[in-house]
């Protein structure tokens, strides 16, 4: 029986132990935007390294950040002449808030049918354990064959702000021959699915004041400007009735889709009723003149992320607030630079504020986009990977979402990153009641397998 | 030496007990919107019917309301013939919200050169104190000169929900000849002020609801529309370039200004350094063709005084929020209808939403502006009683603030309302540090003294 077949028969005996050690991490609440969870943060990372002692690593790391450490670690196979592939994973996950609307708690993981439920399930200590068992279950059975870096860090859910210079003062150690990121996902439980592209991300906090202090709404109302007026109508301003946004300049960058990518992306079964299925939307809204998959991957966006002013609390308090504030990000497309757009909002915000406002600008993340280049090895070894355990031929696809490691593991050290991940895009990333769909992660656990023997011919 | 200048000595004499005993009821943080805060709600009830125990009334009784219940006595000066006064406050408070801005706890009352700080200090229970010490005083050193009722609510601050079908049906119990209402104010230390007109109040809460669930902006950004853009829009279209309000027939019944009032309203000493001084605005803003006293009271305004969604906590979340809410309230002049407004605010809402959201609109107030004719002998009796205190004629003035109970006086009873008080346009009222001027508080309780004993010739 050859090695790969014997590695798939162990993980599949496996399975239960594997999901137990899924929910061993899942229970630790490692929110990375949470001053008060920096201990989890810690004890998430630990765990992490106990586990690559069991894979065999050495060199094992806790590297500090000016925020949250980096678990690095090595494996060699024996053979220098093999590629090293660089597997990189995210161990902090989103806040779980509104707890209200969790069915149960976020870091108790709970199995309901063919789901665990958890903050982090998918997005993505789930996947991080998917590697790790794949690379177990290798392991188990003979000699691994492909040399191996870990590269953990605890940011990516706040833009990774620590990340960038990280790599670029650890280019020799992080020195790979490919990247694989399973931080991506599948369209769909039957489509197996390769990521090649990604939109950017720039996301700021705009704040406004107007007086000192909360006034009197009945007294002042009529000559005091209202803070939360203006910013709604900044924000208003900010895209057209057709969804286009207004802020100047922020199209000019923005590369057309070829004719080839449109027709590669008109043959994804990503429809409007996909789409009203996944959201639970009433129905879907978008920029005027692209299908509904490319408006979702190829097209730049503006949204509101949070909004307060005033009072929020139950009834009524009528007051003019003192302070009004939004969080609003872009996705970004090539070729759009962060910084342009960023200067591009401060520019609208001057020329439509009121003298009677003062407005603040915060950075909360700033990354273009990227693209896989999909004739390298690693693509072509998880390409034939996903062929084997699905029965079918993967799609090629783009993606909605930022991840800014991608871009900085090809600029600082010339690797492509390969994406791949066995979530599914109605998991609630993000969201309250965040799952995983347990027969699809075991299948991904057998591809990953797939995956490394595949590395090497 | 005539009773009046006795009562007057009495008050100067027991100045620092009278501040100890506001300091009292100022210290029950009585917060009628907070359900926590049912207790101090009772507690504040309480304080007052001891009080008015020892003011020798009868009939003292605490009347239940669907949520907070009404104070109410009775005090009989002997003589029937004489007029009856019927003294309204309340003894609810506004949230004192956002705490961290506040320099001495909202409910430890603390003094700091003139003034003393807390919650409800001048919105209203200090001009409650103001009334009570007032008969006190007389009291003291003689007959009382005229009868009085009291009726106490806890529920101003909130919109007075269950006061109006309170006097409707207590009608016999609170038959008086006038109501001395001291929620109002001055318009500086130095200017005693009468006010004749007060705007009406409507509060809604405006909730959107997009998808069922927070979304990843990443993956779903430029397909789902996002109720906190749509928010906004909803409501920078509420008002044009020119602060007026685009409601649908918002301004048809606003009654225009008499070329009499407009004369007297320029005399008032309300110009726009005043405004800016009073409110720490850095510029004021208001619909165009007024002036600034006038906009302040007599035109309708529209304020956003509450906005939430999505994540509004340190850092990043990149969300698609499910849900936003928006606090808005209209000041309503004569004759503009609190229920018409609420139409026109739905009608404009329906012409607006899109297909992708469904919106609720609650009401938490809905109250008319009101007059009070100024030929009364109540009114007349207050006018000379400042001009004795002060030195000098007072003001006459509308205000832009709500008191829904003074309509009501007037259509259930038949009672014109005194408009008085002894606060200051910055004393903060709703907002962090509320104070109020002692030296001004205290020759608020002298004109008081003048008041009941000018209205007996």
């Amino acid at each position: 029986m050859p090695d790969r077949t014997q590695a798939i028969h162990f993980a599949h005996q496996n399975q239960t132990r594997f999901l137990d050690e899924m929910k061993d991490l899942l229970s630790i609440p490692s929110v990375s935007t949470d001053p008060e969870r920096i201990p989890d943060m810690q004890k998430a990372a630990e765990w992490l390294m106990v586990e690559l002692k069991k894979r065999h690593c050495t060199n094992i790391q806790l590297m500090p950040t000016p925020k949250h450490p980096i678990v690095f670690a090595e494996f060699n196979c024996g053979d220098p002449s093999r590629p090293t592939v660089l597997v990189y994973g995210h161990y902090d996950v989103q806040p779980a808030d509104p707890l209200e609307l969790w069915q149960s708690a976020p870091f108790t993981p709970d199995i309901r049918k063919d789901y665990i439920f958890a903050r982090g399930a998918s997005d993505m200590k789930g996947q991080i354990i998917a590697c790790l068992k794949a690379i177990e279950s290798i392991q188990a059975v003979g000699e691994f064959p492909v040399n191996l870096k870990f590269l953990f860090e605890g940011e990516e859910e706040i833009g990774s702000p620590n990340l960038e210079p990280f790599i670029r003062s650890h280019v020799e150690l992080l020195k790979c021959d490919m990247a694989l990121n399973p931080d991506s996902g599948m369209i769909a439980a039957d489509i197996p699915t390769v990521v090649y592209g990604l939109r950017g991300l720039a996301y700021f906090e705009i704040r406004l004041r107007g007086q000192t202090t909360d006034l009197h709404s009945g007294i002042w109302g009529g000559v005091v400007e209202n803070p939360a007026n203006v910013l709604a109508s900044l924000i208003a301003g900010m895209k057209d009735a057709d969804h286009r946004v207004t802020l100047p300049g922020f199209y000019d960058r923005v590369r057309s889709l070829t004719e080839k990518e449109k027709a590669e992306m008109s043959r994804l079964p990503m429809d409007e009723a996909y789409y009203l299925q996944s959201t639970g939307a009433r129905a879907l809204a978008g920029e005027k003149g692209y299908s509904w998959v490319e408006l979702a991957s190829t097209r730049p966006t503006l949204d509101v992320n949070g909004l307060y002013s005033g009072f929020t609390g139950e009834g009524s308090k009528t007051v003019i607030p003192c302070y009004a504030m939004a969080k609003v990000s872009m996705r970004l497309v090539p070729d759009q630079d962060p910084e342009e757009v960023r200067q591009s909002l401060v520019k609208y915000i001057e020329a439509h504020l009121p003298a009677t406002m003062t407005c603040e600008v915060l950075i909360h993340a700033g990354n273009p986009a990227s693209f896989t280049d999909l004739n390298t090895p690693g693509v072509k070894a998880l390409e034939a990977a996903l062929t084997t355990v699905y029965g079918k031929q993967p799609v090629f696809k783009r993606e909605g979402g930022s991840i800014p490691v991608v871009l900085h593991m090809k600029r600082l050290l010339g690797a492509e990153s390969i994406l791949t991940g066995f979530g599914l895009p109605d998991d609630n990333l993000h969201a309250p009641n965040e799952h995983l769909n347990l027969p699809n992660w075991f299948r991904g656990i057998d591809t990953l397998i797939h995956f490394f023997y595949n590395l090497v011919k």
